[in-house]
């Protein structure tokens, strides 16, 4: 059995944002030489989410709408978890999209069908933040 | 370590419906002669969700409703997504319930609880779809 | 290729409680022996959650109140799986937690963020259930 395991750095710009990582996913599994096997691709901080969907700028505004209403952002006060930290609904809107994603690999490729794309998404950015890849096969 | 890939095809009668695909998996793990191991099963479709809950109508009723409240279908205006498409609410829905799920696999038996039951969940059918089985192990 | 398995059971005080079950998952990786591979933990109940977040109560206040304004108890005449059973609200809780978490297992250790943690999420507690740890690798 082999594994690889890497960790991908990401800065975002905006409190809220979606990353399409799909290629540098890509580079991580030809770098492990790995042709059959699973990969599990995690957010490693707790606001932030990795999941697989469409990558289609209206369906990403209609999950940016949908998060604040499920999980609004404000006022900060309506959470207890908010004091020193002003992120509580970061911690909401990374559980409705998922901490992590498993992608079977099949002959040294992700095995997707034909929309998915793995995105990162980040709910309180603006600082360094990473992810990580595993994975196992042979 | 072996590895065994499987794609289940579906084409729902109506645009919501929940199936229960336990007996399926149940034989692509036995073609595999895996006994011990994971196996990932996933929607291959960003509109569609593989689940594990309840075989239970009532629940399942439940789950159509609560679905609906949380992200409705119609107006299908109120999604910037939908303009050629009419989905939108089915790419978040199926978010609600999940692309996946990974399950013990253990004296080459699906290592469930007593009510745990595998389920195809289509958000926007009526059109063939396809379901990822991945097994690895040995 | 190695693989463990261990059955962890939980019997709550509370209808609904989080327990943090890092320390008895991290046992368990040091009795498996694996150094590198993959770790399914999933509640083997279908109104029970296992999910990673931050170990902080105000948070902890603010996933409860949260998920009784998306799926409340009560009444527990508004859904249909509510008849011999109260229990349809725990279902649609545990949905959004999530049923599982797959964690990487790196140099003998769970390959963790700063702040992740790995909870039992009980929505419908007062008896005893149960997690499984499966965890497969070398």
């Amino acid at each position: 059995m082999k594994t690889y395991r890497k960790e991908l750095w990401f800065n975002t710009d905006k409190r809220r944002q979606f990353i399409n990582i799909t290629p540098l996913l890509e580079d991580c599994l030809a770098e492990s030489g790995i042709k059959e096997g699973l990969c599990l691709a995690n957010a490693m901080h707790i606001t932030a989410s990795i999941f697989i969907n469409d990558d289609e700028p209206g369906l990403h505004h209609d999950f940016e709408s949908w998060l604040e209403k499920l999980a609004p952002e404000k006022p900060h006060s309506q959470y207890r978890h908010n004091g020193l930290e002003d992120n509580a609904d970061a911690h909401l809107k990374r559980t409705i999209m998922g901490r992590e994603v498993v992608v079977a690999v099949t002959a040294g490729k992700f095995d997707f069908g034909p929309w998915e794309q793995i995105f990162y998404g980040e709910f309180d950015g603006k600082r360094k933040k990473r992810v990580l890849v595993k994975i196992i096969g042979e």
